[in-house]
């Protein structure tokens, strides 16, 4: 079996150019009878035009896969990321495929290794978790390795957005969940509401614009001091109020630990939650049910993200269309920690 | 390059046959000059006797391997596997090892298919994580998969105990930590002490063993009606105590869930923690510090199991000799719930 020999075109391409779905490329390659003559012929015509040598999975595509697919996220300890491979998991499951997954830190050689190395043991396709993977948005060279990587298989994004040909996108409405909930606030009275977060990852800045066109919308003004950046875990933030001793009245975290750390601190002063001070987290973790009151969370949508992602794959290996971005929305889940939904 | 032919004899046979390490196996198979001629005729002749045909793991071994182990864990989902994903995943890395991860369900089948899914990937050696792989420890049959695969690569198992050639274990010590925290609890004058689980693995049994060894040492009597099996869910839990309404003055749970359940029933009663009744948790997870009081936790070594399974898995692989199995101790984190080690 040759080794495509023209590497900058692939079957998805053929496909684009004649197009036909890649199940009919691979038909035609594979030389089925289910392929009228005259498409035969359009696609034949392509591919000695432009050099297009298939290899072996284009060749065994929806027959003789690895049906196996390539999972890779920064850090699997990490509770939002280990709950999407095990929704990636099921699902594809049901498909009647397996998961491989491997872990790439968070800089770009770890990302472009673990890539390479998932690449090598044959996966049908990728799926990239993690917003860390669409680097900052400022320099579209970030992204290159994963166009790269979409030259040989299809390439699926969570929570992150890439443009390229055969890259795939499933993102949810962080903008919206955060604007809304800060809105709310506003309705209830708060008026020196608290943003923190622990990143500055695209995920992260979607959040941000929530909270800052929430103001902008209900005319109040933007005061720098009102964002925080923090560290993801309770005692960092407690400690951290208790030292830096802002005035505020709401908060909205981008992670329940975050918000966690200042019911802790809340509890420490005296301050009574929800009644002088609302407080919103988010990816409802389990933790969100461990304290007390129960804290309200934003649920991103997760396991609906995992679920469209591997919907989309599938139809992509087995030659149908798909859409190239997804938006999934977020849903408020209000406890006791706020008092803007109940009455 | 020959495939195995005597599928049942590997280099680690050979290796143990001989009384030399595997590197001097692979030496001799791939012609090094750095065994003595007696050496070297006592492995040949070995190597003729069973027909062992060396396959290209043991040709290639230690110069050019796939760099890269399997991981298997029932469902990455939970905290605790988790965790020790990530451990595993940064040890290796320091080793310059690769990991791929599979995730196989609880189900016999689901655990041989990835497994067979890992193995078929070219993976220098297996980590099996979690207890469940080891069976109930009733049938050695339901344990022969481990031994099928260990023919072909080491394979090492945390927090499960599996006897076989070619298979390293690595425990806690869970019976003698949760008898410690028992006998503290009945020190500090309590009687009526609950034993919370949600399973009847390896593991469970251990703990549960601890508990009982505690009551027969102290002279207690062991009454069944104490010993409950629940959800590892906080509402659950919470339920499950306001329906049932068993006397109890303290809780010693096998993981923080089932824990953090209790003292949201201890809160909905006004029963003060822990002055009335105080509450152990298991594996210190990041809800230990979410909850109020926070919770204290064992510590079930997590990270030292997974250092100590890295550091032997690189001796095997690298031809020394390493210990078969290795205990690593638990270690009790008291906080709010307890006041058996604080005065």
């Amino acid at each position: 079996m040759d080794a495509e020999k023209n590497e900058s075109v692939n079957i998805y391409d053929i496909a684009e150019m004649a197009n036909v779905s890649i199940a009919t490329v691979s038909r035609v390659v594979n030389g089925s009878d289910k392929v009228s003559p005259a498409t035969r012929r359009k696609v034949e015509e392509i591919i000695k035009e432009v050099g297009y040598k298939p290899n072996a999975f284009a060749k065994g595509l929806g027959l003789n896969t690895m049906h196996t697919v390539g999972i890779l996220t920064p850090n699997v300890a990490d509770a939002f990321m280990a709950a999407a491979v095990y929704y990636l998991e099921q699902e594809m499951r049901g498909y009647g495929y397996d998961c491989l997954l491997s872990c790439s830190g968070f800089q770009p050689e770890g990302k472009r290794n673990q890539l390479d190395l998932l690449l090598s043991k044959h996966v049908d396709a990728l799926v990239l978790v993690g917003s860390t993977y669409a680097g900052s948005g400022k320099d579209s060279k970030e992204t290159d390795y994963i166009r790269e990587a979409a030259k040989k298989v299809p390439v699926f994004l969570i929570n992150g957005s890439v443009r390229g040909r055969n890259v795939y996108v499933t993102v949810c409405d962080d903008t919206k969940a955060v604007r809304s909930v800060t809105e709310s606030l506003i309705a209830c009275g708060c008026k020196d509401i608290l943003f923190m977060t622990d990143s500055r990852s695209y995920s992260a800045n979607k959040k941000r614009s929530g909270y800052e066109e929430a103001m902008q919308k209900t005319g109040l003004p933007l005061r720098q001091e009102l964002i925080r950046f923090v560290r993801n875990d309770i005692g960092f933030v407690r400690e951290y109020l208790h030292r830096e001793k802002p005035v505020f009245d709401a908060v909205v975290a981008t992670e329940d630990g975050i918000a966690i750390g200042v019911l802790k601190y809340a509890a420490d002063l005296g301050i009574r939650v929800p009644e002088e001070l609302q407080i919103v987290g988010y990816n409802d973790s389990r933790m969100a049910l461990a304290c007390e009151p129960e804290l309200s969370s934003i649920d991103n949508g997760l396991k609906m993200m995992c679920i469209e992602t591997v919907r989309r794959l599938m139809d992509i290996l087995q030659g149908r269309r798909a859409d190239k971005k997804t938006v999934v929305p977020c849903q408020i889940i209000e406890r006791g920690t706020t008092r803007f939904l109940k009455r």
